[in-house]
């Protein structure tokens, strides 16, 4: 049974310091993909790798590897990580929480092979995913799905934010626009995540161990009427588009309604031009998401939403759909699932099993590599808001486990944990 | 029958060179007030009542005066004008072709004192009211209400634009935060505008005699929810504040439905807070109008948008209304729409009584002076968008109309054009 152990203090201090990064009055974060602030909170982990003797390399959409080699240099290699990227009003958990644990979890894994607790057989390293949350560039979960080759490196860069700066442009600005290839030889990628909801804290678990991941189709639907004085322009002559979106916004929660809120549907994004008081909108973006962990009733809403979506374009204003996520309901790796719940029980706490509804880095990266996630519960459930919070037993046993974790995975010689 | 002959060329010419001042690629303007464009069209008027020996003032809320003694220095004075600012995308004569066809309206009068045609009672001078559109700064025609004392010029000053610029600031940066009394002594004011409307051009009439307003009264509503990931967030849990705003935007549509459109309504902008596609809206501002010319009926249709909003507000989401703007509908002085009535006549051109739908700086200078407005027509009736247009002639027309109507208020020595 093979553990190491964590830093405590040198956890808290690091999760400390990290959050002064887009700190807001609110004691949230406001830290979006590629900002200044996401700058200086990358320049802060580049620093802490660098110090502990862990160098980086940066690739072309700006995701940050820190790679150690414990075992020889060819060796397969475990990579833990997430984002440091937050929303523009969100908390401070969500993701630096697990690119913090991560580090921690490696320097413990570092000093079990110094003091030869540990006979690894991989190499070990952490990443730090660009732009997962996809608030000021689309889509989310960027930098992943690129690693992945799901999503090509120009469509990335070439995402521009509201003010039309393309995401190349911002990585540049503030340095991390690489040139460093990814490191090859991954075998296995583990996440650490506050969960985001209640599942953990009111069944009394301290570690989840996630088993797959829901289903979500967003798309983004632009209604095309005509700009008008709202003055004198005729009711009859008007080609207002914000009147199907208002539909559309009202329809895509029915859609959740049907099913007892069992599928999870939001409009959380709403983009309208010109906006101006006295013109009837000419051109309304309405960004919808349906989310479920049942594939068929996933389809059958879709099938509903896009009839509805044509029904609303066939008057005087015209729609177009694009469907940016396309993510089926899947299963995280079984071997790491059972490595996950076996360290949680060996440091004695209790673990759930759970779904995420939400998608992680961890859920692009899957598609290609065996990966594997651990929550760790959110306060209430809060979560993108400045009062998302873990306690801090709740984040010490995370990364203990999540270290834990890793250090088997490190031990492992196995073939199947190659590349899938 | 006093008539002065306006110089059409050089009216042309100024009207091509003020439209070079925020002009889009598609033929329109994007010069919203106290922006650098608008700095630069005020800087060009500025220049050109200076080179027509008229010395130009600026208030403390940026409205410039260029006043023309032409009877003694305390006679009463005759007031043409209009706006310079444009919408963010509208077009190039809403606003600037009323501020030049004073311009040589003015001019006109100032031949017909040298040459000896006109016997002026009266002094001369044109304004430019700072921000009439209401699309940066809210509310709209605000520079006229300051200048009537409806609205507090620190109010003005204070507000803001989407950056959080207060318009104080926006002036000072442009050179226009004056520090100039406005004019005393003003007899009577007189704007031309174009329609935005097809009344003339169906009716087959070049000049269009105002003779009110209709109502109109603007709302801000604010509903307030709670942030939170639109994915792992149960639909119980969530408090959507955009779903609220919905259906507030179709009640505001069916309310007009309800009156065969004779009411006019709309809802042009929304502000969607935080505005990100994966989380549940905090905070939306809907800015709902309600236009009518019958006061019942404008009120009773307040009245039940009212009680929907307040429904709206008891569950949980939150509401609260602001009535920026409450605009009654009013009619013009009697003998100012008979001078342009005969005006128009003694040109040989057809004319149209008919109400102006939207506001203007007149409507908020007829509330304390007599007050009037000329219509020119519309193509299409299209307005606040590039291809707003009037033909040449109509132009033409309209500010000859306007020279003539002001050239015998100049020479009017009656007592009753004092202040109301």
């Amino acid at each position: 049974m093979t553990k190491v152990e964590i830093d405590r203090v040198a956890f808290l201090r690091d999760m400390h310091d990290v959050s002064a990064f887009g700190a807001t009055a609110e004691g949230g974060l406001n830290r979006e993909a590629a900002s200044a602030d996401d700058g200086r909170a990358r320049d802060w982990l580049r620093a802490r790798c660098v110090a502990e003797g862990m160098p980086v390399t940066v690739d072309g959409v700006g995701n940050m590897y820190a790679m150690l080699d414990i075992a020889s240099p060819d060796a397969p290699c475990v990579l833990g990580g997430s984002h440091l990227d937050s929303q523009p009003n969100g908390g401070r958990f969500d993701g630096a929480l697990g690119i913090v644990s991560a580090l921690h979890a490696v320097l413990a894994v570092k000093r079990g092979c110094e003091n030869g607790a540990l006979r690894p057989q991989q190499n070990i390293g952490l990443v730090n995913w660009t732009n997962e949350e996809g608030s000021r560039f689309a889509p989310s979960i960027m930098g992943s799905a690129v690693f992945t080759g799901a999503l090509p490196a120009p469509t990335a860069l070439a995402a521009r934010d509201r003010n039309g700066v393309p995401l190349e442009d911002a990585l540049r600005a503030i340095g991390y626009l690489g040139r460093d290839p990814a490191p090859r030889n991954i075998a296995s990628y583990v996440e650490l995540h506050i969960e985001q909801g209640v599942v953990l804290e009111t069944s009394g678990s301290t570690i989840g161990v996630v088993e797959g991941n829901w289903g979500a189709i967003k798309y983004t639907v632009e209604f095309r009427g005509v700009a008008a004085h709202t003055g004198p322009t005729p009711m009859p002559q008007r080609r207002d588009a914000l009147l199907p979106a208002a539909e559309l916004i009202l329809f895509t929660r029915q859609l959740s309604d049907e099913t007892g809120g069992a599928l999870l549907s939001s409009v959380g994004r709403l983009d309208v031009a010109p906006n101006s008081t006295n013109i009837v909108a000419e051109r309304v973006r309405v960004f919808a998401e349906l989310r479920d962990v049942e594939r068929d009733r996933l389809a059958a809403a879709c099938r509903a939403l896009e009839a509805k979506i044509q029904e609303l374009g066939r008057g005087d204003v015209s729609a177009t759909i694009e469907k940016p996520t396309d993510r089926a309901p899947a299963l995280f790796d079984q071997k790491l699932r059972d490595c996950i719940e076996a360290a949680a029980a060996d440091r004695g706490l209790a673990s759930r099993r759970l779904h995420t509804v939400a998608g992680h880095d961890a859920v692009a990266v899957g598609r290609i590599l065996p990966a594997g996630m651990i929550f760790v519960p959110s306060i209430n459930g809060v979560s993108h808001h400045p009062a998302e919070s873990t306690s801090e037993p709740d984040q010490l046993n995370g990364v203990q486990v999540l270290a834990d974790v890793l250090a088997r995975l490190v031990e492992d010689a196995s073939p199947e944990m190659k590349r899938k």
